[in-house]
């Protein structure tokens, strides 16, 4: 059961995925301890500019000869009245007086440019390209396909699913709502498409021909073994490695995973201006006041950046994003390997219990 | 694995439980069918008044001579202002407008008497008290246990899960963010307490040293078992049979239950005060706009209760409330012992494929 047709496409020995968290988490260091262990580690490039992205693939590829996954975000581009960012601009400078920043930060581009990125991605002939927030073009997708890049794309409901497996894609990752980080929603109000990954990997799986990967709330082996139950063929688990030495989160985010529970994250668009879930902070807490529009990702996003640069800097966790899913009892600060290796030998001993029982066989 | 220290304390055959769902679906029938079928049906009963709750009980009990649990509500006393209850009476009075119905509802009570539901249920001694919305008196749990009734909580985090485990209840039902109707939450806010059944059981399990129950999107053998291996010693389940022929749901809610999707549900408290997941509906959708403060339950239950009723009069399900969880494309109107007997056999089937394969003992 360890051994699924997802493994044999993407030829690793376990089917356990580490989470592409994007904003410094998924250092080449995580990437290639995950995939070293037997999973695929996997980089969240969405913030990192094309020579930047080129930079940590050769260190990955320097760390590790198995595979390896690059999760770029589809760009959306919104666009926002005057008045809408100029209200958030006064409304956040409030928190650069208190953290003593510049009420003028030079936002010099909302976000990376994605065709940039994915010509890296192409030239570099990475192993796995998985994306979030939407399809990208059929052309790309062949681009990808031509080249022998395994294709996964991200879902928060069947009728996602059913888009993407239309795309083409190879593999689903199902993204259930106790996962932390930004929600892949692309259709409708994210706010509808929180399903739990109880309810929506059966239903995914039911609807998809093409392996789907069960994501949220995976935080051990009975998580792993659980899912492959619900009929997924490999598990995506982010939290769990938040807080091991490769991971590049910060100090104090850390300690706050290590240290918080299941109850103390929130979905929120605060910080990106897109939902995602992570543990609360002053920070979300006051914005749930702000009287006006928060503008939309990525411009939301690039307007907190400054700000949460330098609570980081500072040590200050209550301005800092500290996505998280709803698993944070289960975290703990082993490395990489070991976590991999836990989560394997937990599955392989719910696995020997069970084919040594014998009541399911009772009539 | 289907035979656990659960299923013998309840003395049941099969780790199911029938969710207790209040306000119709539960049945005697439906109750008893479960039962008989080997599983533990539930009566919903917060909102029978004694004596009727005293003739479901012997109606069941002519259906079945195996154990049955009956639940109620831990009652709360909330008291909001005139213009509070003021306000929201003439807001209502645009449905009754549209219903047809008088602008004078006369509302005797705002709940039963919880003394005399429990009353009932010490004389009648049932097998299985099962309660929500937080923790009867000391004393009332222990004459249960003097009457060797097995007693229930339901905890939404861990923080409730050790409460009730210190107050000395037999089982604890861990109920995730995907299940339908009222949210158990009774420490904290309940918006904070929306744990999904992937990340809350296994947490609640870890600090908990009696069986843990659970339930949110649990529909079929697939979710039995991953359950299992989550360590549940059993699980809950309501949407899977809110639509068997046996469940007094309306018709027209039935319908509704099968032909909707996982993302067709929201947590509300338009209808009752009080958070719970349901189909969406013109109401929920309408009263978002409220401008003014819903009255805790129970008392904005019983305002809408005549607008409830007459909706269901007229087969007009955007007034009616649609408790479901989000497992609902997996929901189906087989009879209850069919939906219990499918649900133990794809169960079997999956732990016999485990038990048949080898993979885990590689290296």
């Amino acid at each position: 059961m360890l051994d699924t047709d997802l493994t044999r496409l993407l030829h690793i020995r376990f089917p356990i995925i580490q989470a592409p968290m994007a904003g410094g988490p998924t250092t080449p260091t995580l990437v290639a301890a995950v995939s070293n262990a037997g999973g695929l580690g996997s980089l969240g490039a969405a913030y990192l500019a094309p020579e930047h992205l080129r930079s940590e693939i050769h260190k990955i590829r320097q760390l590790t000869d198995r595979p390896f996954g690059v999760n770029l975000f589809v760009p959306e581009n919104p666009k926002e009245s005057k008045e809408t960012i100029s209200k958030m601009t006064n409304y956040l400078n409030k928190y650069r007086t208190k953290l003593g920043i510049s009420h003028n930060p030079s936002i010099l581009k909302y976000q990376e440019e994605f065709q940039d990125q994915v010509q890296v991605i192409l030239e570099e002939k990475i192993p796995v390209f998985s994306f979030t927030f939407g399809i990208p073009s059929q052309s790309l997708l062949e681009e990808m396909k031509s080249r022998k890049i395994v294709v996964i794309g991200t879902a928060t409901t069947v009728d996602e699913a059913r888009l993407l497996e239309q795309a083409g894609v190879d593999a689903i990752v199902a993204q259930g709502s106790e996962s932390g980080g930004h929600r892949g929603t692309f259709l409708k109000d994210s706010s509808h498409s929180l399903i739990g990954t109880m309810a929506l990997v059966p239903q995914i799986v039911d609807q998809a021909s093409i392996p789907v990967i069960a994501s949220g709330g995976i935080m051990d082996g009975r998580g792993l073994v659980s899912s492959l139950v619900l009929g997924a063929a490999a598990v995506q688990m982010g939290t769990a490695f938040l807080a091991c030495p490769e991971s590049g989160a910060h100090r104090v985010y850390k300690q706050k995973v290590l240290l918080e529970h299941e109850d103390a994250t929130e979905v929120t668009r605060a910080y990106s201006g897109k939902d995602a879930r992570g543990i609360r902070t002053t920070f979300m807490n006051e914005m749930q006041h702000f009287p006006s529009t928060i503008p939309a990702f990525p411009i939301q996003n690039a307007m907190t950046k400054d700000i949460r640069q330098a609570a980081a800097k500072a040590n200050n966790s209550e301005y800092m994003s500290l996505w998280a899913g709803q698993g944070l009892r289960l975290a703990t600060d082993h490395p990489a390997e070991t976590i991999v290796q836990l989560t394997v030998d937990q599955a392989r001993k719910i696995l020997k219990e069970i084919a040594s029982m014998n009541t399911f066989s009772k009539e």
